[in-house]
């Protein structure tokens, strides 16, 4: 992950001792170079584990999907923040809390690609109070899936959410751990 | 692009006669084969073309935008359908209105990432009246980088965005040209 480390250490922002900014390379514009490590990186801790879907919810999950769905050779499922009209469809349908934004929004995936037989891994750009995954992992058990585990890029290990589904019983590997931004200053491991 | 033309022949859906079901590889569930070869073919017709930046807007812009970077080997920057309460830099911002969901959004990306410098290539999954490639040229003529061109996936020539936009000087290359939805049926040529 030797890509992804160096971007951590000079291209990323820390805004305020809870906000990390990674939009030049993760969540805004992206360096395909560090999604393509990224995803061979969650398919490297995954193997062996028969993952046949990868789920993850829009926006900024999408290429963090795409490329591990690349390197595990499976389908990427990223649910949706509204119902589009052409998706008349029978969804499963979950909530999830944005306290960056102080709003909740739904989230839809379409019943006919996730189902019983599916093993699934989430992925997602961050980890943090674990709101979103929470809703995702919600999807997994209302479609009767497995859920293999988690795949996270950054964990704010601060905020307590990975803490919080792991002891729920969840594999969860991130491949940034952010233990503080304390000072204005990023404190990371691997 | 023998991928997306089985796919596009076996497995999307006419809904009606202005809407196209490809949810179940384009933007709902992804197949990242498909994804893949989309990617390398609009880097094949872009070939020396000094594309340094490719853009698109979330949501399912994005993982057609990131296998097309991949095969330019170019940053993808995606447009943001909010500004986001860590996006605190100064902001392009344009509108897109959306005929499908009867609403304006507006969009942003970061002026830090798209500059006088770039030479650009817009992608999409879909162009149908156009609007969500007018508000993307908007971005690039407010940051005065040069539009090289636009890639789309899959045009709706019948719905008219095309022909306007190509009539105002922009090279457009559509892998799929749907010519009709008529009774039900899809009509397209590559």
């Amino acid at each position: 992950m030797q890509l992804l480390t160096e971007k951590m250490k000079n291209n990323s922002q820390v805004v305020s001792e809870q906000i990390l900014r990674v939009d030049s390379f993760i969540n805004h514009m992206i360096d395909p170079e560090v999604m393509l490590e990224i995803g061979r990186e969650f398919a490297r801790r995954f193997a062996g584990t028969q993952i046949n879907k990868v789920l993850t919810v829009e926006a900024s999950g999408i290429a963090v999907g795409l490329t591990t769905a690349m390197a595990l050779q499976a389908p990427l499922l990223f649910a949706k923040k509204r119902k589009p009209s052409t998706l008349d469809q029978q969804c499963y349908q979950s909530q999830i809390y944005s306290f960056t934004k102080n709003e909740s929004v739904d989230v839809f995936v379409a019943k006919e690609y996730l189902t019983a037989d599916d093993r699934v891994l989430i992925v997602d750009d961050f980890l943090a109070r674990g709101e979103a995954l929470k809703g995702l992992t919600k999807l997994v058990e209302q479609a009767g899936a497995h859920l293999v585990g988690v795949g996270i890029v950054i964990e704010k290990v601060f905020q307590g959410g990975g803490k919080t589904l792991r002891n729920s019983g969840i594999r969860i590997e991130s491949l940034i751990k952010v233990n503080s931004l304390e000072g204005g200053k990023l404190h990371f491991e691997e």
